[in-house]
């Protein structure tokens, strides 16, 4: 039996006595995978930093905070964390599709927009398929991209907006499976118009499917989602109760497209994947609308605060339809990876683009006012010691 | 936009009006799996009832409810589901290591024994590739091992037990990348001792994985499960906080195997599935052992009852070293569905074993005394209608 000395000696010691045994096999494509981890969770940081973050604007959680009655029936439902959730969701589907004015049947329901992602590429892209993305949008996707063997051609960024045309036509070019576009995008909090949107799911090519994730969608201006049509073959929508509903840590996406897609995910996904806790959740969650109203509200407020703070320090914040801003920091990345270790170093978590040229700014998410304090108390500290 | 009308006319007017546009190419295997679903919720059928259970005795749940001090830290945490949780699932890990005597690098966390099932089989099983189960055990299982394109092969019960040495056997015979292996079993209640697991540990053939499903093993007698040694490259080791932690609702499993396999799981896994509320949950309920005898002593009482409640009905039950029970019908397995079909029609959900001869049995769930009582009214009529 292995003892605490082991734990001590940590999992290089296993390497030499397990190395005894033949260990199972890898499929070729697991064998070939890094274990990566798209992202670093600020808790990691914390850790590794032996402090706590005293701003957590990084994540582009929703820093106001859930619903009081999601709360409220979080709480009641947490004696009832016995039973295993709903496997069909069938409550919040319905609640959703009336929401929504969808049938149900359009409407699937995962353990987070990641998780749907997940399935989605399970059941469409194996070894030898393409699949289309912008360079530098959302890791996580690419995550479940490679992990499933596909091969991914990314299209540049326009001017700090994602380019549907062109990621329509890549998709064309190189017969590809899945098109990703984040309308809002992530991480520049740039979006486009319906008509942009609708035009490039007219464009799709036969057997393509644009994965249309609007995780942000509700703090956009009106006009920004063309209309849902769950008749389309053509588009998939993702949406999620962990920005706007403030249940990050609840695991709840959901989405909409046409129900033999939809119904598709009931051959690969975890039936019983779904909290019981976080099923009454987002289900309280959606009857109060004016929690979410209020929400947006303060979101809007914050994102004009943060562009004062940058403005203040002689920066520019782009214009942001998410629940984050995009602030520019007026040199190249290296400098606002400095500017980024600055604000970490001050206690404020935040989180930057991965590639250049976007890689020029730092990614802010919108919070509480004592949290911007904080950012406001901080920035000017780290610009000056990024030189 | 889709209308309300299309939500009336349900999904039949979707394949008309969608069939116009061609779909997204689903892969080869994807296209070719069933949209099957494991297990029917109880909720389900109460819809299709228009009736709600009484009893909720089917699923293996802990009907005497989670650890207090685990529904005061979801309330608490509820607050927080803000945050998306530690991806890392750290201080859940390194509270299990500690109670568990291993190091925390042999132990991942996932979102149920159903997850990390699916991932192991996502990283070890492709098409071609074979693995070795009972016939009649866990169907999830199976889900997963169809899901990737393995090809099950399945070994008869002897005499309800699983058979480890014909597991093995067959392991060796067909090159199986993974052996499956339920000590205690579900659902027959029955299990081996350790040294008979040992054996079959000792007896894995090389480039094979032996997955020891152990999710009742709290309920087992001392000397049901080997020592834990993850040093070993032979076997995975499968708990969960669903059974006897009462936490099914929650979707927390863990695994706990060689470091470099459990290492593997980063590749594949859903790095930020975990739910915040339900790491808290895991947590408490880990730090309340007295909960945890608690309930283990009032399954062995219900283990008792439900013997009572089966001889005094003229029937057997099984013994059992979970928190179930099987109850031996004494005749066929057309037979026992038309009893469980009766304790269903009286609002008492029960399940029973998919396959001969164990499907002589309908099993009972340990529950409350309340659910106990409607079962013991119940029985004598469902068999009397069973004929």
């Amino acid at each position: 039996m292995c003892r605490r000395t082991a734990s001590l000696a940590g999992a290089a010691r296993f390497r030499l006595t397990g190395g005894m045994k033949p260990g199972p096999r890898l499929t070729p494509l697991a064998a070939s995978l890094p274990a990566t981890v798209p992202f670093v969770g600020p808790e990691a940081q914390e850790r590794s930093r032996g402090r706590l973050f005293a701003a957590r604007l990084g994540a582009n959680e929703m820093g106001f905070g859930p619903s009081p009655a999601a709360v409220t029936a979080m709480a009641a439902a947490a004696s009832e964390a016995w039973m295993y959730g709903d496997p069909e969701n069938h409550d919040l589907k319905q609640a959703l599709a009336s929401e929504l004015d969808v049938p149900a049947e359009a409407i699937v329901v995962g353990e987070g927009i990641d998780a749907l992602l997940g399935y989605l590429v399970r059941l469409t892209v194996g070894p030898g398929d393409t699949v289309v993305t912008s360079r530098g949008a959302y890791p996580t996707f690419n995550y479940h991209v490679a992990g499933f063997g596909g091969t991914l051609h990314e299209v540049p960024y326009r001017g700090d907006h994602e380019d549907p045309a062109a990621l329509v036509a890549a998709a064309r070019k190189t017969d590809a499976k899945l098109v990703y576009l984040a309308n809002p995008d992530n991480p520049m909090g740039s979006w486009h118009g319906a008509a942009a949107i609708s035009e490039a799911i007219e464009a799709v090519p036969d057997g393509c499917l644009l994965v249309l994730d609007e995780a942000y969608v509700e703090f956009a201006p009106e006009g920004t989602a063309p209309p849902l049509d769950p008749t389309d073959r053509r588009v998939i929508r993702m949406r999620t109760f962990s920005k706007a509903h403030g249940l990050a840590g609840m695991r709840v996406g959901y989405a909409i497209g046409h129900p033999d897609l939809i119904g598709a995910f009931n051959k690969v996904r975890n039936h019983f994947g779904m909290c019981r806790v976080a099923q009454a959740a987002a289900l309280a969650s959606l009857r109060d609308p004016e929690h979410l109203a209020e929400t947006i509200d303060r979101v809007e407020a914050a994102r004009v605060r943060i562009g004062e703070i940058a403005a203040a320090n002689g920066l520019a914040a782009l214009p942001s339809a998410t629940n984050f801003v995009a602030i520019d920091c007026g040199r190249d990345g290296a400098f606002a990876r400095r500017v980024l270790a600055g604000l970490i170093e001050r206690d404020v978590f935040v989180r930057m683009p991965f590639v250049a040229p976007q890689d020029r700014c730092i990614r802010v998410s919108c919070g509480p006012e004592e949290s911007l304090d904080l950012l406001e108390k901080a920035l000017p500290a780290a610009l000056k010691a990024a030189g």
